[in-house]
């Protein structure tokens, strides 16, 4: 398939050196959750063909899986026509995404009910 | 169906107010682009159903469609474990999204071929 190829150098990260990572299932097309990157991660992920991210909250490298064996396995990265977002389109290799035990994080571990945002 | 709400009030929003806000095509589930939205065009958006963004460039308000007639119908807007990103699912209205005519901010305008990320 043609496709244009951009090199991770020639993203734009924001201040902190982060770019926000949007996880989409290849297969279902299921939007699974939003991870920030940096370009150190980015090309890791690249590299290994898995997820890696940065971890904002402990501000650390964080290679989804080596902890819970839920891996994300890569097909490919897309970006933008601004190249300040980053969608990774890949599969899960466990049993989901979020740290509940969910498949996806827009939605919760015990029912799988989405999480819906309405004014009260 | 049943379903977890989130106030608009109980999402985290960053230093500068603002959430991202992926948008997905509800029914081609194809990933659209990322906007960004403060606590009022959130609020906006579910009022009038339309997607209303904050634009970071410009700093105002960003009611997408409002110049260029390619307003998003919004059908609903989920958040993630975390409430620090949400997930807009709607339709277009008009031909696109991306400000180069593209139907979605992830592909060329010309030829609709994907932008990928890869090292050189």
């Amino acid at each position: 398939m043609p496709e244009t190829t951009v090199d991770p150098s020639a993203l734009k990260y924001d201040d902190a050196g982060l770019i926000p990572a949007v996880l989409q299932d290849a297969a279902s097309q299921e939007v699974l959750m939003l991870g920030w990157m940096n370009e150190a991660t980015l090309r890791q992920t690249l590299e290994i063909g898995q997820a890696v991210y940065w971890s904002r909250s402990r501000q650390e490298v964080w290679h989804k899986g080596a902890t819970s064996g839920d891996y994300v396995k890569v097909h490919d990265v897309r970006t933008d026509c601004d190249a300040d977002v980053v969608l990774v389109r890949g599969e899960l290799l466990g049993g989901g995404v979020c740290h509940t035990g969910a498949r996806s994080c827009f939605v919760e571990a015990d029912n799988e009910t989405p999480r819906v945002v309405r004014a009260g």
